[in-house]
């Protein structure tokens, strides 16, 4: 293969006729695919019905401690919940606390208290002239979106091959007391995939904020979530190295199993040290008497212990690894060599993350739309949907059937080629 | 009877001889008994069971609008649970959203979301000096103890025997911008379990509030929590009326399933305008992707429809019928015409309250406590916890066995008279 950029005026503007041509064949499938959010597809899904038998009406709901599960109590979560998860999440049982069904919710709740009352004493954002947080681009845009809506401020640092640019984080952490967070998804990161090296976790760990309420905002989202079985990201467990660096108040890190059981009626945990749960049961008891008991001890009877859950994982992963496969293939044979694009290859998560050249990305998502394929919207991945290269687009190939899969990942790199070809032409002066 | 007032001192004397004798055998006994919170008891939660069964691994979850349960999205509830929560509210299904499983919840995140950003487009009260809420007291705890914990000031209004004072709500909200809101629970209220008359709902729903962002929290926790099948309370439907008077947007109207199916793995719900919705869904989408909506399927397909769900709320009935009729028994039996003491007698709910003379209340709980019967403690019915009376103790018949609850009972009567007979002991000078 030839780079585009090497090509002649002609060889672009045949190129350009002949990319149109199969342009207008994808058009006229009238097609209706969407690869734009990480959700599990029905195979996925089917592998959790078992969980709607393992509680029935004779079945004794009642935890470890005796509690009944089925009345009120129990704010932090059942005994077996709270080991179950904290197993998943790699932390002591007793740092944990199990909330509903979303983890963003969790986040959300996190920053909302945080804003109303302060973290441990300190200042209620609410009453502060001005609050920042650190977006590791390209992310994800829901977590983004919750700091956006209180007002904060969202400032980028860009996400490198081992983790996020640490200079930088280290330098605006340490220098500015208003930067009260940073969001951040460690392993099979959203959207590219790729893992937080042992060094970026050292360093993170060692961090010396200006603000005593600077929390790292760890959203462990795919901590089981392997494409491979002999191929893994391992990550250091961040509390632990917190701790372990003098900083054990400085980490919140979050899970969920919505994408281990079924996204919306899964559970989702906060695990931070003892002081961090303190202050925060302070704010939780007024807000709930407790969360849904029958659903945590539906998943650790469904589950037995992490050693099913990551059996459970493994039948995940036979799924999306021919899926991921697929797409990368595709990315391979049509786009290597040719210098207009980039992609990541992880092994696990659900995102592939991909670049076109600087300025390609809107239309590139925009064509794909008018062919009948819905990607997440270009910039989505940046605070504000604004993306200064307007080059990312994450691919989420967990949801459409293989079949679907692959028409829409052909039809993106036409869509690529095209727009890449109009951008060289228009940039020499060619028409086309 | 005769009145304790109209004894003389060594008929008092004697009284308390004869009373602390038999509260020490009451001591004697060891007892380990709870009446302090609206628990519903074994019995009742076994009611339930067959929710555990209408899901399982064979059973289809898709939704009438042919969305996939498992799966994530549909932020304000499934068109199913909609419909079925919608009339056991007495509202339209468009005017609900389904949250998660705890109706506090939804109060605290309507509070915070208030504090945070606002009412339609209001100041946020965070940026406000001051912002003030009505409570009704006697009331429930856990609603005062949110507008506490956001450093709202709690401003009382007395419980009637028809509702609140509502010269003094007219009064406050009319006159006070700074007046938010007041927390109501309309139908077998917590603790009194006397409902608003027509008279008091209609005057409600033409209050003219000095505040923009007043709003009517009205938490309907027992609407459909009768005690009898031919003796009811009926209230005027709250947000049809407030529209009817011109005040559409003045109400949340709060329920939950919590002690219809399992407190904690209920659904819980909000139901406005659909101008408030609007604004509230502004932030729930930030919040959250979604409920738990196999839950509401799941509720859906064991209550069928509002029909099964009252028949269902029979069976509640008869379960907690008998409880609350033994204890008023005890207190008629041992109290009436003592004039040391009054209750009510609820139609539905969860409790009785009950009033002691002035300045007994909290001797009664701790006698009963270092007898081994733990009630809510006095005072928690109140802001604060601070009955000014110190006079007011709620019973909460649901949960013990029959047995235990006469025990319970039979206890508090002795310890009211106990107390009470020392006051006026105390009161005249008299040694004891």
């Amino acid at each position: 293969m030839k780079a585009y950029t090497e090509l002649s005026n002609e060889e672009l503007q045949a190129l350009r006729k002949d990319l149109a041509a199969r342009y207008k064949e994808f058009q006229d499938r009238e097609l209706s695919l969407n690869m734009s959010r990480g959700k599990p597809c029905v195979e996925q899904l089917d592998l959790s019905m078992g969980m709607m038998d393992v509680l029935h009406s004779t079945v004794d709901l009642t935890d470890e401690d005796g509690t009944d599960c089925r009345n009120y109590g129990v704010l932090d979560g059942i005994p077996e919940a709270k080991e179950l998860m904290g197993a998943m999440m790699e932390v002591p049982a007793d740092n944990l606390l199990i909330y509903g069904n979303s983890s963003l919710n969790v986040m959300y709740d996190t920053i909302s208290r945080s804003y109303t009352h302060g973290v441990m004493g300190q200042t209620p954002w609410c009453k502060l002239d001005h609050v920042k947080f650190i977006c590791v681009v390209p992310g994800y845009d829901r977590h983004f979106a919750i700091t956006q809506y209180f007002g904060i401020e969202n400032v980028c640092v860009p996400m490198l091959a081992d983790g996020p640019d640490m200079d930088m984080v280290e330098e605006l952490v340490s220098s500015d007391d208003s930067i009260k967070g940073i969001w951040c998804v460690p392993k099979y990161s959203n959207p590219t995939g790729n893992s937080y090296s042992d060094e970026v976790v050292r360093r993170f760990a060692r961090l010396k904020p200006a603000a005593k309420d600077f929390r790292i905002y760890w959203d462990n989202a795919y901590t089981i979530h392997h494409l491979y079985d002999d191929d893994q990201d391992q990550l250091i467990e961040i509390l632990a190295e917190c701790k372990a660096a003098g900083n054990p108040d400085m980490v919140y890190k979050f899970a969920s199993t919505s994408k281990v059981s079924f996204p919306g009626s899964g559970i989702a945990c906060l695990a931070t040290s003892l002081n961090n749960l303190e202050d925060i049961k302070k704010q939780l008891k007024i807000q709930t008497i407790g969360h849904d008991k029958v659903n945590q001890l539906r998943h650790v009877r469904f589950f037995g212990d992490i050693n099913g859950m990551k059996e459970h994982m493994r039948k995940h992963a036979n799924i999306l690894r021919p899926k991921f496969e697929a797409v990368l293939e595709i990315l391979d044979r049509e786009l290597s060599g040719l210098e207009i694009a980039t992609w990541t290859k992880p092994k696990g998560g659900y995102f592939i993350s991909f670049n076109t050249m600087e300025g390609c990305a809107k239309q590139v998502v925009s064509r794909c739309a008018k062919a009948g394929v819905v990607m997440t919207p270009a910039g989505a991945t940046y605070p504000g949907g604004k993306d200064p290269q307007d080059a990312n687009i994450r691919i989420a190939p967990s949801f459409p059937p293989a079949e679907d899969l692959k028409t829409a990942a052909e039809l993106l790199t036409v869509c690529v080629k095209l727009v890449s070809v109009e951008k060289l032409l228009t940039e020499r002066g060619v028409s086309f």
